[in-house]
């Protein structure tokens, strides 16, 4: 099973959670602590190329995603992001629902998150250049953790928790 | 028929699309032209306290409604935000999310927006102090657009599209 997210194929090791239409992304460069995204499993670029099932999945898995968030990660809210479209800041060509955990003062003012989740001059997403990116391992081991915590696929197993044989 | 939204009752003037669980919102304060809300119908705080159906109508009408006002205000993207919580900097607790059309240059810096929307200092959502709130005539006429865009009810008919009575 191979996951695509615009123009990049990404390995399993960062994928925490499979359904049927989407799936969960660790983040390369996290704006703050558990900061992931659901992608749609079909390559589209905008919001409005999805279908109406692909909508439905998607947020129902974000909720699910929030919810695990929101309470692995201690916080008390969440941002929930699309940027969709180049001219919303959209990095990937491809329909991505961020979430943010948020808690009481992780940024100094705290709604400076949207500032650096939006800024072409500090963040944008997840393939910006400023913020350090992390470790494959570091990444693997939150996957591992977040996958863990929502009773999906062990990474020690051969097969999904859904049944179909990883690869 | 009336709308709850958080401590408010909002006049059905302002009030563009109506589905089984949500209805769509002009903004008092909008932070691009076409910014406008999707809203549960029932009054709920957090995004984790929408049922299954309530999580599903509130995005297949937010794909409706962000397709409508990309198209109404020729805009070429799209930001999609839920401020989840109050450290998310939600202003309102009551679930809503924001469409935002976006435009090349609508911003001096692109990304502004996100600040835009986010900073305390500035703006957040739709009660905010320091943007000049529009008029409620302002208001109305950009929900009988939409409306009439959309192919909703019209303000001089007595019954929505699907039927029901207004009041």
């Amino acid at each position: 099973m191979s996951f695509r997210f615009g123009p990049l194929i990404i390995p399993q090791s960062q994928v925490f959670m499979v359904s049927r239409l989407s799936y969960g992304l660790v983040n390369l460069k996290p704006a703050v602590p558990g900061h992931v995204l659901v992608v749609s499993r079909r390559p589209v670029t905008r919001f409005n190329d999805l279908s109406a099932d692909e909508v439905t999945d998607l947020f129902q898995q974000g909720q699910r995603v929030s919810r695990l968030v929101e309470r692995v990660y201690k916080a008390d809210s969440l941002a929930l992001v699309i940027q969709d479209g180049k001219e919303a800041g959209q990095s990937v060509p491809h329909v991505h629902l961020h979430i943010l955990p948020r808690r009481k003062a992780d940024f100094a003012n705290n709604d400076d998150i949207y500032d650096e989740l939006g800024s072409r001059k500090r963040v944008r997403g997840v393939d910006n250049d400023e913020r350090v990116p992390r470790s494959a391992e570091e990444m693997a081991r939150e996957a591992e953790l977040l996958r863990s915590e929502l009773g999906e696929w062990s990474s020690d197993a051969s097969t999904l928790s859904d049944g179909r044989a990883s690869t």
